[in-house]
């Protein structure tokens, strides 16, 4: 079997790459998760993608339920691999069930290098299938292309890390820049926002695109106020942001 | 006026989003330079991403000299400082020179967040124009692609740097990952390979792309010896490599 796994951008079908597009129109299967982060509005996203630019008719497309994880597996490494375990055996069951699928991709929300795990599930596959890998635009991207900023200072590094790790271990060293991604809220509270600017955006690249940008010490609250009243709008919220020390 | 600065991807056409060929068509003006890294090849590839998908006949195609840096400025960044200024006043020329572009657009390798100057020329620019950006394929996502490889581990941070600064500062604290790009040469040499695994690429994304893997101490200097071997055939070089410590 050979398996690609195609970067479609953080939810604008205008991310689509000519590679993206042409790469689904090879296939024999295309499979989809209906459950995950934002839920319906996620799984719709995907559909109308695949409707929008699908024109081979033998593609088919297949909906799967998302396992979840198991809250009661205390320790999260553990949590994260019997996941992974159980999303790779559905995708097992699907794949067999579609008989002689010898084609078969999935859908990656951004790129599947960057905080995703589809390629860690995909090796948990057997028979090894065959793995391509399409690039897609990532919410970092997204994020700097609304801002119209740039991740790096001339010559100078940037590290991306997680929410948790800003909140338990605080600023990275040697670093002025540090991207945020997976915060499940205001981590940024937990550093001296002295001097510290933050290009923030949830829904980064969709429709719902919100952003708000200045010195942390300015917007902190506004961000965290404005991110509560999303996530009650939409019932899910997917953010990230850009730290910067001048 | 209404500047955007369009992400094409890392020299594969089919890295064009549908949202990049809608802002090319969308312009009155298209600025690109006959000169810079890989000269002609890369000039002779905005030429054909042009032709190939410009359907608006009011969008013309401008291309400009790119100036040179002065290698006679000792200090680095007056260098690089002097060296926008220059590029923005050619811009400036050459809009000016177009008379009534009210659109006008610059093609951006990869994507114009990730060590790319050109939003900071544009901000050079008087009177300041409207700056839009559109989110292009780096040539850090064409590496993972390309290896069927993920930046980071499960809620792990990674580190994008110089080669230079590798070479400088060694291996950057607290991360187990670090992606390196304008490599001059060989940087992965300055650092102890004991335990790295390397991901190497040159010109990725493109037909002549060229990737090697493996731990650092067995292919080190295979990817040198092949880097020198690419340099002289094509007259020059692009890389990008991604370390990790297991």
């Amino acid at each position: 079997m050979h398996l690609t796994l195609i970067g479609i951008g953080t939810g604008n079908p205008e991310h689509l790459t000519l590679q993206a597009i042409r790469a689904m129109n090879a296939q024999d299967l295309i499979l989809i998760p209906n459950k995950g982060a934002g839920k319906d509005d996620l799984a719709q996203l995907r559909r109308d993608i695949c409707d929008e630019v699908i024109t081979n008719a033998e593609t088919r497309i297949a909906e799967f339920e998302l396992p979840v994880r198991d809250p009661s597996t205390p320790d999260y490494r553990k949590r994260v691999d019997d996941w992974h375990d159980a999303i790779a055996e559905v995708w097992q069951a699907e794949i067999d069930a579609h008989g002689t699928s010898k084609k078969v991709a999935l859908l990656v929300w951004g790129d599947p290098s960057l905080y995703d795990s589809t390629l860690r599930i995909a090796a948990r596959l057997d028979p090894a299938p065959k793995i391509e890998v399409i690039p897609g635009i990532t919410s970092l991207q997204a994020l700097t292309a609304a801002h119209a900023t740039v991740l790096n200072e001339i010559g100078a590094p940037f590290i991306v890390t997680t929410g948790r790790r800003l909140r338990d271990e605080g600023w990275p060293s040697g670093v002025d820049t540090v991207a945020i991604m997976l915060d499940a809220g205001g981590s940024f509270d937990a550093i001296n926002p002295t001097g510290v600017h933050i290009w923030w955006g949830a829904y980064v690249g969709m429709k719902e695109e919100t952003i708000i940008q200045g010195p942390l010490s300015d917007v902190a609250e506004q961000i965290n106020t404005t991110r509560e009243e999303l996530r009650a709008d939409h019932g899910w919220i997917m953010d990230i942001y850009l730290l910067r020390k001048s």
